[in-house]
């Protein structure tokens, strides 16, 4: 078992923790919230007096934090753990960010003899309640594999997406892309139902054929075709278009900085503005579906 | 077994009779073409002599055609088929075209007491020659059952969409999602590789995560990820640009009748004319990753 | 002064052909609305007790109609004016309908004898009751100088497109292009306003600057940069967005048809559709801005 | 006259600050280039030995510069320029940068009691040799109308955009919105070709229509409409496809930081991307126009 320090105790971050407790390791927190640090702390956690007790003597550092600034301020400047890190100790940066940020970071505590993966999840809140997150990891071959004997106390799915910033790559890569299905499969099923289509019949026609895709097999956005996902509850739950949107705004940072050119990733990331100036950023993203719908 | 008219005998039409006859069926066949006609009669049909004799004493009749124009015509008016069709037999349409025209001659025919059902194909030449076509039905529940036993002897997968006009929408609606998965896939693939990442390794990550659909599983459009696909030879083979882009002329036709709106669609249908514009229409659909790949 | 038949009175029908009885020309007029035949009355006009009226012993026949279906049903057909319009009369229809129906519309009266233009119009009711119109004609060289000595009584602008059908095509292009200049206007204008600047002072910017363009010059969507239009009058008057939706519409169907790229006009369009869904559709098309700002 | 420092003597930096220098300013000027620092030698300016002596004894420093690192290094940190201007002196940053970068140079120099614009430039080439460049100024009003006499000797229209860094944001609005102008004129003109249009008609048409717009008015895309513009000279000269994209490409990071929907926007940069990758990047941002062409 191992000695692991874990900064930020959101509503990821908070049982991503409890269940590497759970797990058997000795965990040591820092947050800003003396809320998230009792709750912590009753499940067995150290409750660190001072952030840098989460680097020192610790075998993993691992961070969840809400963007590329706290990171970069969290690990480094005069102020920073790069200051307390052991030489070869490992940090596991689970926070979704900027791969730039993230080469940076892996670049400067590599400088300083310190490990550095970055490892960011998906999954949502359930599948850090019930450690069954993905992780889609960054960082040299050796890192990976000692990153993924933790990881796996956190989540089910662990991949290797190459060197540091990888990480934040894949994943931004693979939700641009769920937001281009989820459109796509949106305005599909609509047309349907304008044409007088019944979108249960349309939505298993499409899952048999090369419409397939993620969005109709697991998260169709059309109320009442499947049971249990947002869209049968309002679209309530799930994935907030407000969370969309910080991660399309990544890959299209990332899309100018490569030039890259992605027009369905540019075009979902607009939709997906437009609904936050339409007030629904705290509903589930599929609720795209209802840009789409004739109301009223 | 049936006695079956056969108007179209074309790259799909051609092997689709040839697998009624397979079956057993009793195979009058027209076209146009000689060669056609020849290569029909070798492997057991009667020639018709006049397109009349593919309705006349009939108990189903099947057209394979290229427009909706064309089916128009075939059908109706003063020569068409409607004066020579048996009452109470079975008129089955395999063409592409708009719900609106494939809802007009159902609904004459109908009127005139023949049956009717619209069931366009999905499969390409292959599935016709192997007798895997996917066909997507609308009519009656009455006519499709009996429109599903002779489907069967040429495809695998029978759907039955809704009423009259229901196969052409769900043919469209699939195929317009098909374009967005094969675009959303490409440029999240091509942005992988502009920012270092391996296109295997970021499919596989996809794949298994909430990026999955058709085209990543398999129609991969990034060359040499996965064998005997389209883009890992040269893009030959498979589904053509310009038949891609027929259809989405279709969807975005049918979009405009019902006042839908399709944004991410009638992006991929302009992508697929500025491939047209540079001469890519021949090319396999899966070419459309070119669009995005730093050429040169 | 001419014999003028005139068929349609609407919102705009009715003003242009009040116009043309002002101008001193015998009109008879023709409608289904007893309202609308009772105001033309009363300004001079004869009533026509049968639609064939507005064509035996005219001049010319003006129709102002809603949609292609409806040209057609007046002018072909069994019942159709074609058998009861004089030799060498000239019919000018100032309907906005597709292209093919203008042009299929204008070689069967040719075929038989009588002179076509298509001569689409801008610029609202206001302009029709004004007389100040913009006429975009389509026709021969000949039908124009004929039909612009008429349309001059009703309008202002006369333009010569090119031949017949060329007055629908030249206003399609146009107003997709208006609708282009529109939505590009208010999202700049609201990015600057996200930024930090001043929407009266980015306006004169770009108007002194290569964002130069009509919208900016005369219509401003952001409200209370310009007095007197629509945008500061809470989107009320102007060019309704249906109106706008059902343009677009026209000029998709023809970029289909003629296999053409527009992304720009189709993401327009698909816009405006978006906007009738919400519930927009009878509010000026400059409300476009609101889909970019940021209320609440 | 003023003594005034000039850092980066490119394409841009070289003409303006030789206008300086013709204006009877006492310029001393400082670049990498040897041949550049020549060239403005002998049309008499002092060659700084050290970038500092830009600054030193200088009462306004300007620079022109690629990017906004470029900026940032040559004014802050350890050896910036930060620690050699006078107090009260005024830097002029002509170069086009993010405004994040303007606003955080402007904010740290005036804290070390400096005063500080942002003036990004259009015009070109063209106009800098001309001295008829377009700034557009952020700072504030007294700052201003110090920099305003001085840069009325290098061009002619003046803007006062707002606060430090809304001349930056001015500009990528008005240049993301002449993007769409452009694109969307390009379609429209294409569109009314591939429907029997002449564009020469067309434009006409256009321009004395709601489709008015600037490129219409001077830069029409479709070769052969207008001379001397670059679609009449094989889209040579002008302003090329890498610097809109370039442009583009700040305004979508702008509207990424400011969460703004910018759909036109987006798609437009998107497609100047694919010009990129078809190895376009060195022709007029007009030769958009070809993507909508049917070549061939």
């Amino acid at each position: 078992m191992a000695k692991i320090g874990f900064i930020g105790l959101g509503n990821m971050g908070g049982p991503m923790a409890a269940n590497l407790i759970k797990a058997g390791h000795q965990v040591t927190v820092f947050d800003l919230s003396e809320v998230a640090l009792n709750t912590l702390s009753q499940l067995g956690a150290h409750v660190a007096q001072d952030i840098s007790q989460c680097a020192i003597n610790q075998d993993i550092t691992i961070s969840m934090l809400p963007a590329g600034k706290h990171v970069k301020s969290v690990y480094l400047g005069e102020t920073g753990l790069i200051n307390h890190l052991p030489k070869a100790s490992l940090v596991i940066d689970c926070s979704t960010i900027d791969a730039a940020t993230a080469k940076a970071v892996g670049s400067e505590l590599s400088a300083a003899g310190i490990c550095f993966v970055d490892a960011p999840v998906s999954g949502g809140v359930a599948g850090a309640t019930n450690g069954t997150l993905t992780f889609i990891v960054g960082g040299s071959a050796d890192d990976f594999e000692r990153a993924q004997v933790i990881l796996a106390d956190m989540g089910k799915n662990i991949f290797h997406a190459g060197e540091t910033g990888a990480g934040q790559v894949a994943k931004i890569c693979n939700n641009m892309l769920l937001s281009i299905l989820m459109a796509g499969t949106s305005e599909a099923l609509q047309m349907g139902i304008d044409n007088g289509l019944d979108p249960k019949v349309l939505s298993e026609i499409m899952l048999q054929s090369s419409g397939r895709n993620w969005t109709l097999e697991l998260y169709n956005p059309c109320p009442d075709v499947l049971p249990n996902v947002p869209s049968s509850n309002n679209y309530q739950g799930g994935f907030m278009v407000d969370l969309m949107a910080k991660d399309l705004g990544l890959a299209i940072e990332a899309a100018v900085q490569s030039q890259s050119a992605t027009p369905m990733g540019s075009l979902a990331k607009n939709m997906y503005n437009l609904m936050q100036n339409q007030g629904m950023g705290g509903q589930d993203f599929s609720a795209i579906f209802k840009l789409f719908s004739k109301q009223g």
